[in-house]
């Protein structure tokens, strides 16, 4: 591409700064925690047929979905969760590309925590905040500006590109299996999760569990005639420290050396015991396991097992009343494309326009919708996107919007290079 | 007491073994989880009509209750929950004696894990199994028996015998309570909670909490990001176990001195957290802290809160976010009388009439409507019955039938003795 294409591109996402983020606030201004992704839907239809691109709006059906539970979590009903598929055709038959996005958010919780309503979208020195704010309408408005700054500029992708605005992300990815369930496909795709617009190209899994511990009740009168499952939980929650310390010793991938933790462990929800003066005699925990592109999800499930019943085996009680460990909700695999692959490159070298340096090339440690393509679609995936995962799922959640101007120049150059010939 | 006597009143009660057990049987098979005791209050009130007694039967008034909350539950509704009181008239005018025996139970949890089925009031090798069995159907049993000895032996009690059936115990002990407001006083009480035999002067008491700990969440996948409120409880736990230790270690009570842990401090409940996936951000546990008799519940409250303060001031994020205390539900006083009262003696010298020995005279670590004779109506009251309560609240309750038909004896000789000049 030649430095004039560049420029003009970037000058044309420099002057769409004030819609993008008029356009980013109007996104997270519109609730849309996971199963009422309808109305915020409507908003990015609307704004795709504006951008000129041919809009599919369908709600999956749940027939086609069912042999898929496992993988995504099990519903039963899409009514008022449609899908919505963008496509701009190529001129020249280069390429084609996908940009994925998720509508859907977890819960804002108590607003009464946030310091910035999460539904306000106030901007503040320069950050959005809001509940989705990063995670990640963020990312999508800035595929959909980067559609925008090209045409602004006058540069037409030569191959096709496919905007998906998928519902369901945070409950196993339902949005994009439904997509290629539908057909679609390209091939490339690039998810725009917020990375701090680093090129990941792999992600770790995770895999949801459920712990139950038996105790034995008795009076708290005389306790120790008892075995509090809540005392007994505490001794396994040291177990599970201690596996996930093994594991980051021992476990090795290029893309992870640097992080402190590469596969955190968690224990999410307790729930033990029916009343205050009784020696509780259950306690259930649910909790996740992550993994490391390479891993198996179903090893992992046989060496967590192994590794819970070796740490139960060391205590009296628990040695005779193992805990039992049940595996539910969505099993995330991890998921990774090798990192000399067109695409890798083609957003490295996007990036090193745009910004002067070499981008982060590095792994995450949470599960997106990557895997389904890779797996599902076979197509070569990366994530790329603004903003900072640490701030997902917290209050007060927030991107900087000089990084969602910066993913929209990234992007708008990687869709024009990667349907050149 | 003549000899005579003594021995036509034994024999009286060894005659009355079988309907003993059955009577025993019948009150096990009639489920009265507290609040639902108006069926077996029906057996009972029947059973004290037939012995001749003028028997009361009310449910108490909301109104009258109020002003007590905090010192027994809340209720607001006693619609199906009669109180029974049965009274004997003496002959002449002596001390007069309450006779106390709850009819409610707590509930026999899933009856899968009864090897005996819960309502079933199975005999076997001389035990009696059932929900209730133990606390305290029997030693209600033992009471109305103790009567029919002393009417087939043809020994007339000289004072007034009062036996109160009372609903409510398990949830603060309202039943006596409003026996008290309706005027019902005497010169004694003994209540037949089980205590193996042993003569009860004391009782301890229990303060009643509810512990509140927030973390800070953050997506599981960045778990090193957020602060575990599940993580921080089982620190706090640890620290509860200390304070039970510090306790017990400089305590001192000559009626528990033979008790491993004389003032049990147990969490019965928790529940923490929102979402498998989540760093959890926030924990309630409730729980309760035993006091020994002479303790102030105020004091134990301070004592309590300056504990939990001290330590989670050594860890780095609670100090910042201190764990808060709440006192909730009942707040059970301990309570004592001086064991060298006529009453104390009184069932110590039946004893050991009956049984040839001494009787253990100790303290309990649980509370029980003994403080409400004692500091409301100001009646000296010991605990005195058959049974084991470490096996109350228990799967498998029983009580073995040996130990009701000494108490059935003991009682007879007590309630003779009692009312002479």
């Amino acid at each position: 591409m030649a430095s004039a294409d560049v420029l003009a591109i970037e000058r044309a996402a420099d002057g769409l700064y004030d819609e993008l983020v008029a356009f980013t606030q109007a996104l997270v201004r519109v609730p849309s925690v996971t199963g009422q992704e309808e109305a915020v839907q409507l908003v990015v239809a609307r704004a795709l047929r504006e951008l000129g691109l041919d809009v599919d709006v369908w709600e999956p059906d749940p027939a086609e979905i069912r042999p898929y539970h496992g993988l995504v979590a099990e519903e039963v009903d899409f009514h008022g969760r449609p899908n919505v598929v963008g496509t701009l055709r190529g001129t020249a038959g280069g390429r084609s590309l996908i940009l994925c996005g998720h509508v859907d958010t977890v819960t804002p919780g108590d607003p009464a925590r946030w310091a910035h309503p999460p539904y306000a979208a106030q901007v503040v020195d320069g950050n959005l905040y809001g509940r989705g704010a990063v995670d990640m309408k963020a990312g999508l408005a800035a595929a959909l500006f980067a559609l925008r700054a090209l045409a602004d500029a006058g540069v037409k992708p030569r191959g096709d590109v496919l905007v998906q605005s998928v519902i369901g992300e945070e409950n196993g990815g339902v949005g994009t299996l439904a997509c290629l369930l539908r057909g679609y496909r390209a091939d490339a795709a690039i998810i725009m999760e917020p990375t701090r617009l680093a090129v990941v190209p792999a992600q770790g899994g995770s895999a949801v569990f459920r712990l139950h511990l038996a105790g034995r009740t008795a009076h708290a009168c005389v306790r120790d005639e008892g075995v509090s499952a809540v005392e007994k939980f505490c001794y396994l929650l040291a177990g599970l420290r201690e596996y996930e310390r093994q594991r980051n010793a021992t476990l090795r991938h290029p893309l992870y050396e640097s992080f402190a933790n590469k596969i955190p462990v968690e224990i999410g929800v307790v729930r033990g015991g029916d009343w205050a003066s009784s020696v509780p005699d259950w306690l259930v925990a649910e909790g996740r396991a992550g993994l490391l592109p390479g891993e198996e999800i179903e090893w992992l499930h046989h060496d967590f097992e192994r590794h819970v019943a070796e740490w139960a085996n060391r205590d009296p009680w628990l040695r005779e009343h193992p805990p039992r460990v049940e595996w539910w909700s969505g099993q995330y695999a991890p998921s990774e494309v090798p990192v000399d692959l067109p695409l890798v490159k083609l957003v490295q070298e996007s990036f090193r326009r745009v910004v002067g340096r070499e981008p982060a090339v590095t792994g995450v440690t949470y599960g997106s919708d990557m895997r389904h393509y890779i797996s599902i679609g076979r197509i070569p995936t990366v994530m790329f996107g603004p903003g900072d995962v640490r701030l997902a799922h917290y209050t007060d959640e927030y991107v900087p919007l000089a990084e969602v101007l910066a993913a929209v120049k990234v992007l708008a150059l990687a869709i024009s290079e990667w349907g050149a010939p």
